[in-house]
């Protein structure tokens, strides 16, 4: 057995408030990095960063991420709700700092695109606004909005519309290499990792070795 | 803007079944690896890998993951709701094989512990079992299951009762260095990757530089 500490229900308890939540927000494991593409009725840009999205299914194409409760006004799910669209967009090494940037909080009339630098991008009859700088892009159409009762999180569902993908990353059975796009993960609240494939495994059977592919 | 290729609506309908859930599974960008440990009422162990666990909240510490339709038995989605207990288990490199083959169908009577040959570790008074090999391990206690009405996938929300975590790799603000702990990322379906940490980013705040810490 590895060398663990055990915390139990009232360590995490006792722990300031700060402190737990970099504590917690670890656990979980390594994250997707999305830049959420946004505008409102009017036009206006908005962009946020989010690590909570997560695949929710495949036919249809959905998928799915976590917001805060809304205590404060998020123009982020202000504008899902109104315009129903809105745009992933994986951040890389080169859009790191102004990607992370978007997490500041900005007046609601100054777009994050242009507070950061990052380059509005819109795909004909898509409504929302895509980062070019980004390899790996996605266009949804709102679906779903679940709140969870429990602590007053929203899972916000859409369906993938489009995807903007460089087609020399996709393999031939359909898998896209996201590292090879540039891709990053992050773990936390504030980490940021590169990748390194160890293999891809195959389909796993009872009774059968599992082979790198 | 990079190159990248556009895959429409009517494109991704037209991909062949595997080749569309590989290419959709690729989009969400990296994902957390975990094994999840229960046993049933019987006390018969059961071990499934994952990689949609996502935090949902720190105060009370929530996760989430999802979990496929109930078309099949499922024997973890069974002691969940029968024990109310189950684990998560971070995997890392010396057990990345094992973990994978525990996605394989076996026997209900058979466990992935014994088929896979990976240790079953119980932590005094928590009923589930945890992966003696896994480094960041975490027991949680049900607490809600949501229906996705939209395809019948099901989000399982649970507590963190205890959490098991390597000392050295927690900074002294409480961030856990999942990938000094040996954590991996995985993309797709069968892609498994380690990290290199890039720059953890400091808070950000609006018209103030971002700044590696």
């Amino acid at each position: 057995m590895n060398q663990a500490t055990l915390f139990q229900t009232g360590d995490i308890a006792a722990m300031d408030q700060r402190y737990r939540a970099k504590f917690i927000n670890s656990l979980s494991g390594f994250k997707s990095v999305n830049l959420v593409g946004t505008a409102n009725e009017a036009g206006q840009t908005n962009l946020s960063i989010v690590s909570s999205v997560i695949h929710i299914g495949t036919n249809p194409p959905l998928m799915g991420f976590i917001m805060r409760p809304i205590t404060v006004t998020r123009d982020t799910y202000n504008n899902i709700l109104a315009t129903e669209y809105y745009t992933f967009n994986h951040i890389t090494e080169a859009i790191l700092k102004p990607g992370h940037q978007t997490s500041a909080r900005y007046p609601a009339e100054e777009s994050e695109f242009d507070a950061t630098g990052l380059t509005p991008f819109y795909s004909e009859g898509f409504p929302a606004p895509y980062v070019a700088e980004s390899p790996v892009r996605m266009g949804l159409a709102f679906r779903e909005k679940i709140d969870i009762q429990l602590n007053g999180t929203i899972m916000m569902i859409g369906e993938i519309m489009e995807v903007w993908a460089p087609e020399e990353a996709i393999a031939a059975d359909g898998y896209l290499a996201i590292d090879q796009a540039g891709s990053l993960t992050c773990s936390g609240l504030d980490a940021y990792h590169r990748t390194e494939i160890i293999a891809r495994l195959s389909y796993a059977k009872a009774g059968q070795e599992v082979r790198e592919m």
